[in-house]
Protein backbone atom coordinates (compact mmCIF):
# COMPACT_ATOMS: atom_id res chain seq x y z
CA UNK A 1 0.00 0.00 0.00
CA UNK A 2 2.78 2.15 0.69
CA UNK A 3 3.75 5.80 1.74
CA UNK A 4 1.19 8.17 3.19
CA UNK A 5 1.74 11.87 3.96
CA UNK A 6 -0.12 14.77 5.06
CA UNK A 7 0.13 18.20 6.41
CA UNK A 8 -1.58 19.55 9.11
CA UNK A 9 -1.62 22.87 8.97
CA UNK A 10 -1.96 25.26 12.82
CA UNK A 11 -5.59 25.26 14.45
CA UNK A 12 -7.45 22.81 12.19
CA UNK A 13 -9.05 19.20 13.18
CA UNK A 14 -7.74 16.51 10.65
CA UNK A 15 -9.23 12.95 10.33
CA UNK A 16 -6.28 10.81 8.44
CA UNK A 17 -9.16 8.55 7.55
CA UNK A 18 -11.44 11.12 6.17
CA UNK A 19 -9.01 13.13 4.58
CA UNK A 20 -7.81 10.79 1.84
CA UNK A 21 -10.48 8.34 2.04
CA UNK A 22 -8.15 5.47 3.55
CA UNK A 23 -8.81 2.12 4.66
CA UNK A 24 -6.87 -0.22 7.04
CA UNK A 25 -4.43 0.84 9.16
CA UNK A 26 -1.82 3.40 9.54
CA UNK A 27 1.20 3.69 10.48
CA UNK A 28 2.54 6.93 11.59
CA UNK A 29 6.03 6.97 11.79
CA UNK A 30 7.33 10.85 11.55
CA UNK A 31 6.81 14.47 12.04
CA UNK A 32 8.46 17.34 10.68
CA UNK A 33 8.37 21.41 10.92
CA UNK A 34 6.64 22.71 7.74
CA UNK A 35 7.83 25.76 6.38
CA UNK A 36 7.52 29.67 8.14
CA UNK A 37 10.05 32.26 9.98
CA UNK A 38 8.75 31.63 13.70
CA UNK A 39 10.94 30.23 16.86
CA UNK A 40 8.34 28.77 18.74
CA UNK A 41 7.51 25.24 19.43
CA UNK A 42 4.64 23.19 17.61
CA UNK A 43 2.88 20.88 19.56
CA UNK A 44 0.76 17.87 17.56
CA UNK A 45 -1.98 16.43 19.62
CA UNK A 46 -4.44 13.81 18.70
CA UNK A 47 -7.87 13.70 19.62
CA UNK A 48 -10.77 11.01 20.17
CA UNK A 49 -14.13 11.10 21.24
CA UNK A 50 -15.27 11.44 24.54
CA UNK A 51 -11.21 11.86 26.18
CA UNK A 52 -8.62 14.14 26.62
CA UNK A 53 -6.40 15.17 23.67
CA UNK A 54 -2.86 13.51 24.22
CA UNK A 55 0.34 15.57 22.90
CA UNK A 56 2.20 12.88 20.39
CA UNK A 57 5.18 14.95 19.77
CA UNK A 58 7.01 18.87 20.60
CA UNK A 59 8.84 20.20 17.56
CA UNK A 60 11.16 23.52 17.86
CA UNK A 61 12.84 24.87 14.77
CA UNK A 62 16.46 25.21 14.86
CA UNK A 63 16.78 22.56 17.41
CA UNK A 64 14.06 19.64 17.02
CA UNK A 65 13.21 19.64 13.59
CA UNK A 66 12.20 16.15 13.20
CA UNK A 67 10.62 13.07 15.66
CA UNK A 68 10.16 9.73 14.89
CA UNK A 69 6.86 8.28 15.41
CA UNK A 70 5.85 4.42 15.79
CA UNK A 71 1.42 4.65 16.09
CA UNK A 72 -1.05 3.15 14.60
CA UNK A 73 -4.53 4.19 13.47
CA UNK A 74 -7.43 2.39 13.00
CA UNK A 75 -9.80 3.57 10.64
CA UNK A 76 -12.63 2.99 13.40
CA UNK A 77 -10.84 4.88 15.48
CA UNK A 78 -12.34 8.31 14.78
CA UNK A 79 -8.96 9.99 15.60
CA UNK A 80 -8.10 13.47 14.31
CA UNK A 81 -4.96 15.85 14.32
CA UNK A 82 -3.88 18.85 15.42
CA UNK A 83 -1.14 21.27 15.77
CA UNK A 84 -0.66 24.15 18.19
CA UNK A 85 1.74 26.60 17.40
CA UNK A 86 2.62 28.90 14.68
CA UNK A 87 3.67 26.30 11.95
CA UNK A 88 2.25 23.00 10.35
CA UNK A 89 3.34 19.94 10.81
CA UNK A 90 4.00 17.25 7.99
CA UNK A 91 3.30 13.87 9.15
CA UNK A 92 4.24 10.74 7.33
CA UNK A 93 4.25 6.62 7.79
CA UNK A 94 2.25 3.60 5.03
CA UNK A 95 -1.02 1.66 5.10
CA UNK A 96 -0.63 -1.51 6.21
CA UNK A 97 -2.73 -4.22 4.42
CA UNK A 98 -4.93 -5.51 7.62
CA UNK A 99 -3.91 -9.14 7.23
CA UNK A 100 -5.57 -9.69 10.66
CA UNK A 101 -9.23 -9.47 9.57
CA UNK A 102 -8.38 -11.69 6.44
CA UNK A 103 -9.68 -14.69 8.55
CA UNK A 104 -11.64 -13.66 10.68
CA UNK A 105 -14.71 -15.20 8.71
CA UNK B 1 -7.18 -2.19 17.65
CA UNK B 2 -5.40 1.05 17.56
CA UNK B 3 -4.23 4.45 19.35
CA UNK B 4 -3.78 4.63 23.00
CA UNK B 5 -2.60 7.38 25.02
CA UNK B 6 -2.77 8.95 28.32
CA UNK B 7 -1.13 12.10 30.58
CA UNK B 8 0.75 10.99 33.63
CA UNK B 9 0.95 14.05 36.02
CA UNK B 10 3.01 14.84 38.68
CA UNK B 11 3.03 12.77 41.94
CA UNK B 12 0.42 9.91 41.10
CA UNK B 13 1.18 6.21 40.59
CA UNK B 14 -0.66 5.16 37.54
CA UNK B 15 -1.59 1.65 36.06
CA UNK B 16 -1.97 2.35 32.57
CA UNK B 17 -4.80 -0.96 31.87
CA UNK B 18 -6.70 0.00 35.37
CA UNK B 19 -6.86 3.55 34.04
CA UNK B 20 -8.56 2.83 31.09
CA UNK B 21 -9.58 -0.72 31.70
CA UNK B 22 -7.83 -2.28 28.91
CA UNK B 23 -7.05 -6.14 28.16
CA UNK B 24 -4.04 -7.48 26.28
CA UNK B 25 -0.86 -6.10 24.88
CA UNK B 26 0.30 -2.75 25.52
CA UNK B 27 3.01 -1.37 23.40
CA UNK B 28 4.22 2.17 24.59
CA UNK B 29 6.09 3.87 22.21
CA UNK B 30 6.47 7.59 22.55
CA UNK B 31 6.61 10.25 25.45
CA UNK B 32 6.32 13.98 25.21
CA UNK B 33 6.02 16.59 27.62
CA UNK B 34 2.94 18.48 28.97
CA UNK B 35 2.33 22.30 29.17
CA UNK B 36 3.64 24.74 31.61
CA UNK B 37 6.46 27.24 31.98
CA UNK B 38 9.15 25.24 34.33
CA UNK B 39 12.60 24.66 32.89
CA UNK B 40 13.25 21.53 35.30
CA UNK B 41 13.30 18.06 33.88
CA UNK B 42 10.43 15.10 34.35
CA UNK B 43 11.35 11.89 35.00
CA UNK B 44 9.36 9.02 33.70
CA UNK B 45 8.94 5.87 35.80
CA UNK B 46 7.96 2.85 35.93
CA UNK B 47 7.40 0.92 39.00
CA UNK B 48 6.99 -2.76 39.59
CA UNK B 49 5.88 -5.25 42.59
CA UNK B 50 8.85 -5.93 45.13
CA UNK B 51 11.53 -4.23 42.76
CA UNK B 52 13.23 -0.84 42.28
CA UNK B 53 11.40 1.60 39.86
CA UNK B 54 13.21 1.97 36.49
CA UNK B 55 13.39 5.55 34.76
CA UNK B 56 11.92 5.06 31.06
CA UNK B 57 13.09 8.83 29.82
CA UNK B 58 14.09 12.11 30.72
CA UNK B 59 12.74 14.94 29.20
CA UNK B 60 13.91 18.43 30.04
CA UNK B 61 12.23 21.62 28.07
CA UNK B 62 13.16 22.96 25.12
CA UNK B 63 15.93 20.59 24.50
CA UNK B 64 14.47 16.96 24.81
CA UNK B 65 10.65 17.41 24.35
CA UNK B 66 9.39 13.99 23.46
CA UNK B 67 11.42 10.82 23.62
CA UNK B 68 10.81 7.13 21.14
CA UNK B 69 9.75 4.23 23.62
CA UNK B 70 9.48 0.68 22.30
CA UNK B 71 8.01 -0.63 25.61
CA UNK B 72 5.89 -3.49 25.70
CA UNK B 73 3.51 -4.35 28.63
CA UNK B 74 0.93 -7.11 29.19
CA UNK B 75 -1.85 -6.60 31.63
CA UNK B 76 -0.43 -9.19 33.71
CA UNK B 77 2.36 -6.96 34.91
CA UNK B 78 1.18 -4.75 37.16
CA UNK B 79 3.34 -1.49 36.02
CA UNK B 80 2.20 1.77 37.20
CA UNK B 81 3.82 4.74 35.54
CA UNK B 82 4.76 8.06 37.74
CA UNK B 83 6.52 11.32 36.76
CA UNK B 84 9.17 12.96 38.81
CA UNK B 85 8.89 16.75 38.51
CA UNK B 86 6.99 19.85 37.10
CA UNK B 87 5.31 19.13 33.81
CA UNK B 88 3.45 15.94 33.20
CA UNK B 89 4.48 13.66 30.61
CA UNK B 90 1.82 12.58 27.61
CA UNK B 91 2.48 8.83 26.64
CA UNK B 92 1.10 6.98 23.78
CA UNK B 93 1.14 3.82 21.79
CA UNK B 94 -1.17 1.33 20.30
CA UNK B 95 -2.76 -1.64 21.96
CA UNK B 96 -2.07 -5.21 20.23
CA UNK B 97 -4.14 -8.08 19.73
CA UNK B 98 -2.62 -10.98 21.38
CA UNK B 99 -2.20 -13.42 18.61
CA UNK B 100 0.08 -15.74 20.94
CA UNK B 101 -2.55 -16.49 22.70
CA UNK B 102 -5.06 -17.17 20.41
CA UNK B 103 -3.75 -21.23 19.44
CA UNK B 104 -2.85 -21.75 22.91
CA UNK B 105 -6.01 -24.19 23.81
CA UNK C 1 18.00 -8.38 -0.71
CA UNK C 2 19.95 -6.77 2.12
CA UNK C 3 20.73 -3.04 1.78
CA UNK C 4 19.93 -0.20 -0.08
CA UNK C 5 21.47 3.44 -0.40
CA UNK C 6 21.03 6.52 -2.41
CA UNK C 7 22.73 9.92 -2.50
CA UNK C 8 20.05 13.07 -2.87
CA UNK C 9 21.72 15.80 -4.77
CA UNK C 10 19.85 19.50 -3.87
CA UNK C 11 17.23 19.99 -6.61
CA UNK C 12 17.03 16.71 -8.27
CA UNK C 13 13.95 14.90 -8.06
CA UNK C 14 15.24 11.19 -7.56
CA UNK C 15 12.79 8.05 -8.49
CA UNK C 16 14.16 5.08 -5.93
CA UNK C 17 12.63 2.48 -8.12
CA UNK C 18 14.07 4.09 -11.42
CA UNK C 19 17.04 5.05 -10.17
CA UNK C 20 18.30 1.85 -9.47
CA UNK C 21 16.26 -0.34 -10.88
CA UNK C 22 14.18 -1.53 -8.29
CA UNK C 23 11.66 -3.98 -7.56
CA UNK C 24 9.37 -4.83 -4.56
CA UNK C 25 9.12 -3.26 -1.19
CA UNK C 26 11.66 -0.17 -0.09
CA UNK C 27 12.04 0.18 3.94
CA UNK C 28 14.07 3.98 4.10
CA UNK C 29 15.33 3.88 7.54
CA UNK C 30 17.53 7.13 7.75
CA UNK C 31 18.76 9.87 6.06
CA UNK C 32 22.39 11.53 6.76
CA UNK C 33 24.02 15.03 5.14
CA UNK C 34 26.45 15.02 2.95
CA UNK C 35 29.51 16.61 2.51
CA UNK C 36 29.67 20.52 2.64
CA UNK C 37 30.86 23.84 4.18
CA UNK C 38 27.02 25.74 4.63
CA UNK C 39 25.45 25.71 8.22
CA UNK C 40 22.11 25.62 6.34
CA UNK C 41 19.51 23.12 6.95
CA UNK C 42 18.39 20.73 4.77
CA UNK C 43 14.73 19.23 4.05
CA UNK C 44 14.40 15.88 2.32
CA UNK C 45 10.24 15.89 0.81
CA UNK C 46 8.48 12.97 -1.09
CA UNK C 47 6.73 13.71 -4.24
CA UNK C 48 3.65 12.10 -5.47
CA UNK C 49 1.73 12.07 -8.17
CA UNK C 50 -1.70 14.81 -8.26
CA UNK C 51 -0.37 15.57 -4.70
CA UNK C 52 1.16 18.33 -2.58
CA UNK C 53 4.86 17.89 -1.41
CA UNK C 54 5.38 15.80 2.30
CA UNK C 55 8.42 16.68 4.63
CA UNK C 56 10.23 13.84 5.69
CA UNK C 57 13.08 15.44 7.58
CA UNK C 58 15.40 18.51 7.91
CA UNK C 59 18.80 17.95 9.04
CA UNK C 60 20.93 21.14 10.32
CA UNK C 61 24.80 21.08 9.85
CA UNK C 62 26.43 20.24 13.43
CA UNK C 63 23.20 19.73 14.91
CA UNK C 64 20.86 17.06 13.36
CA UNK C 65 23.62 15.75 11.20
CA UNK C 66 21.32 12.17 10.91
CA UNK C 67 17.70 11.43 11.71
CA UNK C 68 15.91 7.80 11.62
CA UNK C 69 12.82 7.37 9.26
CA UNK C 70 10.91 4.14 9.12
CA UNK C 71 9.16 5.11 5.86
CA UNK C 72 8.21 1.89 3.05
CA UNK C 73 7.37 2.42 -0.28
CA UNK C 74 6.15 -0.07 -3.27
CA UNK C 75 7.44 0.39 -6.66
CA UNK C 76 3.82 1.09 -7.75
CA UNK C 77 4.00 4.56 -4.88
CA UNK C 78 5.75 6.54 -8.13
CA UNK C 79 7.11 8.50 -5.40
CA UNK C 80 10.58 10.72 -6.18
CA UNK C 81 12.65 12.23 -3.15
CA UNK C 82 14.24 16.00 -3.56
CA UNK C 83 16.38 17.66 -1.32
CA UNK C 84 15.84 21.85 -0.74
CA UNK C 85 19.09 23.23 0.66
CA UNK C 86 22.54 23.46 -0.07
CA UNK C 87 23.76 20.20 1.16
CA UNK C 88 23.02 16.28 -0.29
CA UNK C 89 21.20 13.57 2.08
CA UNK C 90 22.11 10.23 1.87
CA UNK C 91 19.32 7.95 2.36
CA UNK C 92 19.65 4.28 3.31
CA UNK C 93 17.29 1.34 4.20
CA UNK C 94 16.69 -2.07 2.72
CA UNK C 95 14.61 -4.30 0.58
CA UNK C 96 12.13 -6.36 1.30
CA UNK C 97 10.90 -9.64 0.21
CA UNK C 98 7.71 -8.82 -1.12
CA UNK C 99 6.41 -12.47 1.06
CA UNK C 100 2.55 -10.82 0.76
CA UNK C 101 2.25 -10.99 -3.05
CA UNK C 102 3.57 -14.99 -2.58
CA UNK C 103 0.43 -16.63 -1.52
CA UNK C 104 -1.95 -14.39 -3.88
CA UNK C 105 -2.24 -17.18 -5.88
CA UNK D 1 6.27 -11.99 28.82
CA UNK D 2 6.16 -8.15 29.52
CA UNK D 3 8.48 -5.50 30.82
CA UNK D 4 11.66 -5.97 31.95
CA UNK D 5 14.51 -3.11 33.26
CA UNK D 6 17.40 -2.86 35.53
CA UNK D 7 19.75 -0.18 36.73
CA UNK D 8 23.28 -0.52 36.18
CA UNK D 9 25.48 1.30 38.68
CA UNK D 10 28.76 2.27 37.43
CA UNK D 11 31.50 -0.25 37.95
CA UNK D 12 30.03 -3.15 38.34
CA UNK D 13 29.71 -5.77 35.69
CA UNK D 14 25.70 -7.06 35.54
CA UNK D 15 24.72 -10.13 33.50
CA UNK D 16 20.99 -9.11 32.78
CA UNK D 17 20.26 -13.27 32.76
CA UNK D 18 21.71 -14.14 36.00
CA UNK D 19 20.58 -11.13 37.96
CA UNK D 20 17.07 -11.97 37.77
CA UNK D 21 17.29 -15.61 36.61
CA UNK D 22 16.02 -14.89 33.02
CA UNK D 23 15.13 -17.23 30.59
CA UNK D 24 14.79 -16.52 26.55
CA UNK D 25 15.36 -13.59 24.40
CA UNK D 26 15.43 -9.92 25.93
CA UNK D 27 15.15 -7.11 23.70
CA UNK D 28 16.40 -4.04 25.27
CA UNK D 29 15.27 -0.63 24.19
CA UNK D 30 15.79 2.20 26.07
CA UNK D 31 18.80 3.90 28.20
CA UNK D 32 18.24 6.69 30.80
CA UNK D 33 20.94 7.97 33.14
CA UNK D 34 20.01 7.97 37.01
CA UNK D 35 20.04 10.37 39.50
CA UNK D 36 23.31 12.60 40.48
CA UNK D 37 24.65 15.79 39.85
CA UNK D 38 27.61 15.14 37.71
CA UNK D 39 27.69 16.73 34.52
CA UNK D 40 30.50 14.26 32.96
CA UNK D 41 29.39 11.35 30.49
CA UNK D 42 28.46 7.67 31.15
CA UNK D 43 28.70 5.01 28.91
CA UNK D 44 27.12 2.21 28.65
CA UNK D 45 29.26 -1.26 27.64
CA UNK D 46 28.95 -4.71 26.39
CA UNK D 47 31.56 -7.36 27.52
CA UNK D 48 31.21 -10.71 25.54
CA UNK D 49 33.64 -13.79 26.51
CA UNK D 50 37.46 -12.94 24.36
CA UNK D 51 36.20 -10.33 22.83
CA UNK D 52 36.91 -6.46 23.31
CA UNK D 53 33.86 -4.69 25.00
CA UNK D 54 31.13 -2.82 22.54
CA UNK D 55 29.95 0.66 23.80
CA UNK D 56 25.65 0.77 23.24
CA UNK D 57 25.59 4.43 24.03
CA UNK D 58 26.65 7.10 25.70
CA UNK D 59 24.55 9.80 27.61
CA UNK D 60 25.22 13.23 28.59
CA UNK D 61 23.56 15.50 31.77
CA UNK D 62 20.95 17.84 30.17
CA UNK D 63 21.88 17.04 26.82
CA UNK D 64 21.49 13.49 25.81
CA UNK D 65 19.55 12.00 29.11
CA UNK D 66 18.07 8.74 26.94
CA UNK D 67 19.05 6.72 23.78
CA UNK D 68 16.48 4.62 21.99
CA UNK D 69 18.11 1.12 21.80
CA UNK D 70 17.03 -2.24 19.56
CA UNK D 71 19.27 -5.00 20.85
CA UNK D 72 18.51 -8.48 21.53
CA UNK D 73 19.92 -11.08 23.75
CA UNK D 74 19.97 -14.93 24.32
CA UNK D 75 20.48 -16.37 27.24
CA UNK D 76 23.33 -18.36 25.66
CA UNK D 77 24.69 -15.10 24.40
CA UNK D 78 27.06 -14.72 28.14
CA UNK D 79 27.16 -10.60 27.63
CA UNK D 80 27.25 -8.57 30.30
CA UNK D 81 26.80 -4.85 30.40
CA UNK D 82 28.94 -1.92 32.81
CA UNK D 83 28.95 1.89 32.77
CA UNK D 84 31.96 4.01 32.96
CA UNK D 85 31.31 7.27 34.14
CA UNK D 86 29.87 8.92 37.44
CA UNK D 87 26.28 8.02 36.88
CA UNK D 88 24.31 4.61 36.90
CA UNK D 89 21.95 3.68 33.58
CA UNK D 90 18.30 2.38 33.71
CA UNK D 91 17.98 -0.31 31.00
CA UNK D 92 14.53 -1.35 29.82
CA UNK D 93 13.00 -3.20 27.33
CA UNK D 94 10.67 -6.96 27.28
CA UNK D 95 11.24 -10.26 26.88
CA UNK D 96 10.03 -12.10 24.09
CA UNK D 97 8.55 -15.48 24.52
CA UNK D 98 10.85 -17.72 22.26
CA UNK D 99 8.73 -19.06 19.16
CA UNK D 100 11.33 -20.19 16.54
CA UNK D 101 12.34 -22.72 20.11
CA UNK D 102 8.98 -24.16 20.33
CA UNK D 103 8.78 -26.08 17.01
CA UNK D 104 12.31 -27.53 16.98
CA UNK D 105 11.55 -31.12 18.51
CA UNK E 1 21.22 -15.76 17.50
CA UNK E 2 21.96 -12.45 19.59
CA UNK E 3 24.24 -9.81 19.96
CA UNK E 4 26.76 -8.97 17.84
CA UNK E 5 29.31 -5.89 18.04
CA UNK E 6 32.50 -4.56 16.25
CA UNK E 7 34.40 -1.24 16.70
CA UNK E 8 35.71 0.41 13.45
CA UNK E 9 38.62 2.44 13.37
CA UNK E 10 38.87 5.45 11.51
CA UNK E 11 40.71 4.55 8.07
CA UNK E 12 39.88 0.78 7.55
CA UNK E 13 37.53 -0.95 4.98
CA UNK E 14 35.70 -3.64 7.50
CA UNK E 15 33.30 -6.07 6.06
CA UNK E 16 30.99 -7.41 8.59
CA UNK E 17 30.65 -10.73 7.74
CA UNK E 18 34.53 -12.07 6.83
CA UNK E 19 35.59 -9.97 10.29
CA UNK E 20 33.92 -12.63 12.14
CA UNK E 21 32.93 -15.16 9.82
CA UNK E 22 29.42 -14.89 10.25
CA UNK E 23 26.58 -16.19 8.10
CA UNK E 24 22.57 -15.17 7.61
CA UNK E 25 21.66 -11.47 8.13
CA UNK E 26 22.92 -9.13 10.24
CA UNK E 27 20.95 -6.38 11.96
CA UNK E 28 22.64 -2.73 12.62
CA UNK E 29 21.04 -0.82 14.99
CA UNK E 30 23.03 1.81 16.81
CA UNK E 31 26.27 3.62 16.19
CA UNK E 32 28.24 5.21 19.22
CA UNK E 33 31.82 7.21 19.31
CA UNK E 34 34.52 5.82 20.48
CA UNK E 35 37.36 7.32 23.10
CA UNK E 36 39.19 9.80 22.13
CA UNK E 37 39.52 13.80 23.07
CA UNK E 38 38.64 15.22 19.51
CA UNK E 39 35.96 17.24 19.01
CA UNK E 40 35.74 17.03 15.48
CA UNK E 41 32.56 14.77 13.65
CA UNK E 42 32.84 11.22 12.20
CA UNK E 43 31.38 9.91 9.41
CA UNK E 44 30.28 5.91 8.99
CA UNK E 45 30.21 5.13 5.27
CA UNK E 46 29.09 1.88 3.77
CA UNK E 47 30.92 1.03 0.57
CA UNK E 48 29.41 -1.63 -2.20
CA UNK E 49 30.91 -3.27 -5.23
CA UNK E 50 30.54 -0.84 -8.31
CA UNK E 51 28.80 1.82 -6.04
CA UNK E 52 29.64 5.30 -4.69
CA UNK E 53 29.60 4.97 -0.63
CA UNK E 54 26.78 5.57 0.92
CA UNK E 55 27.35 7.67 4.37
CA UNK E 56 25.11 6.32 7.10
CA UNK E 57 25.08 8.43 10.50
CA UNK E 58 27.64 11.31 11.28
CA UNK E 59 29.17 12.01 14.96
CA UNK E 60 29.64 14.73 17.13
CA UNK E 61 31.49 14.51 20.34
CA UNK E 62 29.71 15.48 23.50
CA UNK E 63 26.26 16.66 21.16
CA UNK E 64 25.25 13.45 19.14
CA UNK E 65 27.07 10.89 20.44
CA UNK E 66 24.87 7.83 19.78
CA UNK E 67 22.40 7.17 16.50
CA UNK E 68 20.41 4.71 16.13
CA UNK E 69 20.06 2.60 13.52
CA UNK E 70 17.67 0.29 11.41
CA UNK E 71 19.25 -1.44 8.48
CA UNK E 72 19.87 -5.19 7.56
CA UNK E 73 22.97 -7.10 5.58
CA UNK E 74 22.55 -10.15 3.70
CA UNK E 75 26.50 -12.11 4.05
CA UNK E 76 25.62 -11.65 -0.33
CA UNK E 77 25.99 -8.44 -0.25
CA UNK E 78 29.28 -7.70 0.17
CA UNK E 79 29.56 -4.69 1.99
CA UNK E 80 32.21 -2.47 4.05
CA UNK E 81 31.97 -0.28 7.08
CA UNK E 82 34.57 2.46 7.35
CA UNK E 83 35.26 5.89 9.22
CA UNK E 84 36.15 8.99 8.36
CA UNK E 85 37.39 10.96 11.35
CA UNK E 86 39.24 11.17 14.47
CA UNK E 87 37.43 8.81 16.18
CA UNK E 88 36.50 5.04 16.02
CA UNK E 89 32.63 4.54 15.97
CA UNK E 90 31.23 1.53 17.80
CA UNK E 91 28.53 -0.46 16.14
CA UNK E 92 26.21 -3.31 17.12
CA UNK E 93 22.55 -5.07 16.37
CA UNK E 94 22.17 -8.60 16.20
CA UNK E 95 22.26 -11.92 13.95
CA UNK E 96 18.77 -12.88 12.31
CA UNK E 97 18.18 -16.48 11.65
CA UNK E 98 17.12 -16.36 8.03
CA UNK E 99 13.90 -18.02 8.11
CA UNK E 100 12.90 -17.14 4.54
CA UNK E 101 15.19 -19.60 3.37
CA UNK E 102 14.04 -22.31 5.36
CA UNK E 103 11.16 -23.34 3.63
CA UNK E 104 12.88 -23.39 0.39
CA UNK E 105 13.86 -26.21 -0.75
Amino acid sequence: MGFWGIEIKPGKKVNPFHEDNLQGRLHVTQATLGLGSSSEKSILQCFREDKPPIFLCTLLPNKIESCSLDLEFDDEDSVSFSVTGPKSIHLCGYLLVDDEDVGDE
